[in-house]
């Protein structure tokens, strides 16, 4: 393909994008395809004779939009909002057009201090101190595996450069909750601790949050019992319902017994923009890692996770790698991003965080979080005023997770009744919430957050939801 | 930004992409700037006020252009071609703008399915049989990591579900070799073997072909000593001298020793799409896992790396999460991609190799990489067949180690010589390769392979280097 051929076809391309995303409101919020529909729908074999990009946007409108359920839509509160903002988008597109190649300073530089400007830009924004320095992960998952990398050479003194876990006398023990997202659980187990070295600590039964004292007595437990505690994870904004834990007592805890402190802040990190919210991770500057998703509420288009640590100098030495074939003549002088990862070829991500805050604007920006505060706050009001109704999790933030609980249901029945009247709703594809067990029971997680969902499709939903309970009752 | 706003400013930005795709052979190919000079081109604050897209677009040419080395030139033969071909751009571009979330298949079937259709095709293509299914990581960095926690729970029969590699009587140990990519011992070091249990098995001292001899002495010796050999690493196309492990012999001990087999082939995959070079893996399909990278010489825009397992229950059983938030009601006929890696959230990355294959077609790109190795042939007689100048490792593939070796410098003086060519050269702008270290000497490598480096380009910098070597003696 020429360049004047992807003129061509890109300008068709972006007009067709414009079109989607014009008319998201039309489709079915969760796509409508049955397993293996797509898959189907393509010839097993590799096509020979070449298609138009013409012929792709067909197969686009007929093949592949029916089979993505549309997390751009106002009526999507399933999970969290997954916001891909059209600023961030069009640096996205920039990235690609660039066609950069991100393996070393010397291979893009802008790529590797633009990253640098935007990490420091977002570190200022959500308030956090000069200690700090970030890159963009892909995501938190990736985030989390790192920080507990980093704990497990800090905590066995670069067992890596001797025998590995293998060699250490003591094992080494990871801390958190069940509350916690299960890419904490696998990244533990990816960095080899075991399952058996992995602590649940106890949490508060109504708002799960990690309850301190019981880290500290599971930590001098573990001590006394041969053990070598290494590593805590501190979730901020779980994603079961939205838990806190309490940074400021884990990490007085942490620092007494010289445990790794990750934060995990994968979702509430965008709050972090609002100053009045930064209470919830209070005590975070202690922390020695810090993971947050620009690419969930905040709206930069995935992947953007942004990752900070305090000790780059460790982060580097457990993370990196110097083959003579990637070496230039100001290796001194310059950041090497490949060192702060697991991948040494990376995408020009910083674009998009750029594009996004210059586009936008961090005043916009804000102005949204607010208002989605506020749309949670009164859906939660409305379902905690009704008969039969409960809202189950303190409200911090924007997800409401709820229940209708009718008297007469037994346990059974009423997880019955919780995803009968979620999956209707679901497959009608008028709206999408997350079903979720929280205590052994299913309850509905609602979302809200997404860029075009405004108060009136939050009141739609809360309609929709009640006249679903009770046609299921009829 | 509203969807007529993107409509209008995405216009001028694909109008700017194709302008600066089709100037490119006017820029310098290595960037022009200085350490910190990028970054200090911006505001150490965020703005505040809003810009408009234009603005950025100027921004762009000003601030950012002048910070990329042009991997796109057809002068640059440094690291590897890491091609970003317009039409895998343009699927690149689509992926952006849907704006999809991938954590399961529910939250886009379409993205899980094209994924499978299209890693089934490029199957296909390069000759591999079906009993080998695929997945689209970002790098071969990650996927060598992957394959390494495989082999790990395999060896250990899941350790991480006990006490992780803590309590493993027997160090399991992994082999490779001095060639390996540096993304070979960043993983195994990353995945808790540690050093001491990493053995470089000898080479061949022409080709650095691991020697499968020596691998087997190495294992018999190490299960004498009580270790647990667990996996081995073969390079297919390494990054240094593109030397080939040979994997047949590589297969048949590690079937015998029950070894994990990882074929890392992140370059040399590409030429398997031609049948001609398909020699060079042989026995193949006795490995464990294959990584290699589109993204590289074939083209498709970064980042896209195969991975293919054959034991898919394996791969799932050590990387799978199944938190109730992620559940839905036809999880068990769905694939679920987040359990084939480490992170959750999945850009729509099929869409740019389902465009690259559609619209350039693979004949089209099969021509091309066969024009490469014309072209690398070409290079290697014209320097062996020149006074002073050597070829210094067999060219099985596209690229040539070259050095120019006159009679009467010392080893050190050859490297400062070699360096000082080819240092002159890359910051000239003019063209671009990879100073890299072999035997403890200096060499450059010239890696041929740009969509847009035709022979008249391979002339022009073999012209250039014999003067920059001349104007060196004057």
């Amino acid at each position: 393909m020429t360049p004047e051929e992807f003129r061509h076809a890109g300008h068709a391309l972006i007009d067709w994008i414009a079109d989607y995303r014009s008319d998201l409101e039309k489709r079915p919020v969760r796509a409508q395809v049955g397993p293996g529909e797509v898959a189907a729908s393509f010839a097993a074999e590799a096509p020979r004779a070449p298609q138009t990009a013409a012929q792709l946007l067909t197969e686009l409108d007929e093949k592949i939009v029916p089979g993505i359920t549309q997390v751009q839509h106002p009526m999507h509160f399933g999970w969290f909002p997954s916001n891909a903002s059209l600023a961030s988008t069009l640096g996205d597109i920039a990235s690609s057009g660039l066609g950069t190649l991100g393996i070393s300073w010397e291979s893009c530089p802008a790529a590797t201090e633009l990253e640098q400007v935007v990490c420091d830009w977002m570190r200022q924004l959500t308030g956090l101190s000069g200690n700090w320095q970030g890159c963009i992960q892909d995501t938190a998952s990736t985030a989390c595996l790192t920080a507990l990398l980093l704990a497990r050479e800090r905590a066995s003194d670069f067992a890596q450069n001797r025998g590995g876990l293998h060699g250490e006398q003591r094992a080494l023990i990871v801390y958190t909750t069940d509350e916690a997202h299960s890419s904490v659980v696998k990244a533990a187990l990816l960095a080899g601790f075991g399952e058996l070295n992995l602590r649940r600590v106890a949490m508060d039964p109504h708002s799960r949050s990690m309850l301190a004292p019981g880290l500290a007595q599971q930590i001098t437990d573990d001590i006394k019992a041969g053990f070598k505690p290494a590593a805590v994870v501190a979730s901020v904004g779980s994603t079961g319902v939205t838990a806190f834990d309490p940074v400021a007592e884990i990490a007085e805890i942490a620092t007494q017994h010289g445990l790794w402190l990750h934060v995990d802040a994968a979702m509430a990190g965008s709050a972090m923009l609002l100053p009045e919210c930064r209470h919830l991770w209070q005590g975070v500057e202690a922390a020695d890692s810090i993971s947050w998703n620009p690419h969930k509420w905040m709206g930069t288009i995935l992947d953007c996770s942004l990752m900070y640590v305090r000790d780059v100098e460790h982060l580097v030495r457990v993370m990196s790698t110097n083959p003579s074939y990637l070496r230039s003549t100001v290796d001194d002088e310059v950041l090497q991003y490949r060192d702060w990862g697991i991948p040494l070829g990376r995408r020009f991500r910083a674009l998009k965080l750029w594009y996004h805050l210059s586009i936008d604007g961090i005043d916009a920006i804000r102005s949204r979080l607010r208002r989605d505060l506020d749309n949670a706050r009164w859906f939660a009001e409305q379902v905690a005023a009704t008969p039969d109704w409960q809202v189950l999790a303190p409200v911090s933030l924007q997800t409401v997770c709820i229940r209708h609980q009718p008297a007469d249901l037994d346990d059974e029945a009423l997880d019955r009744h919780t995803l009968a009247w979620v999956h209707s709703i679901n497959q009608s594809g008028t709206a999408f919430m997350s079903p979720s067990i929280l205590n052994d029971r299913w309850m509905v997680r609602v979302s809200i957050g997404v860029e075009a969902t405004t108060r009136k499709h939050v009141e739609a939903l809360w309609q929709l939801i009640q006249q679903q309970v009770q046609q299921g009752a009829e």
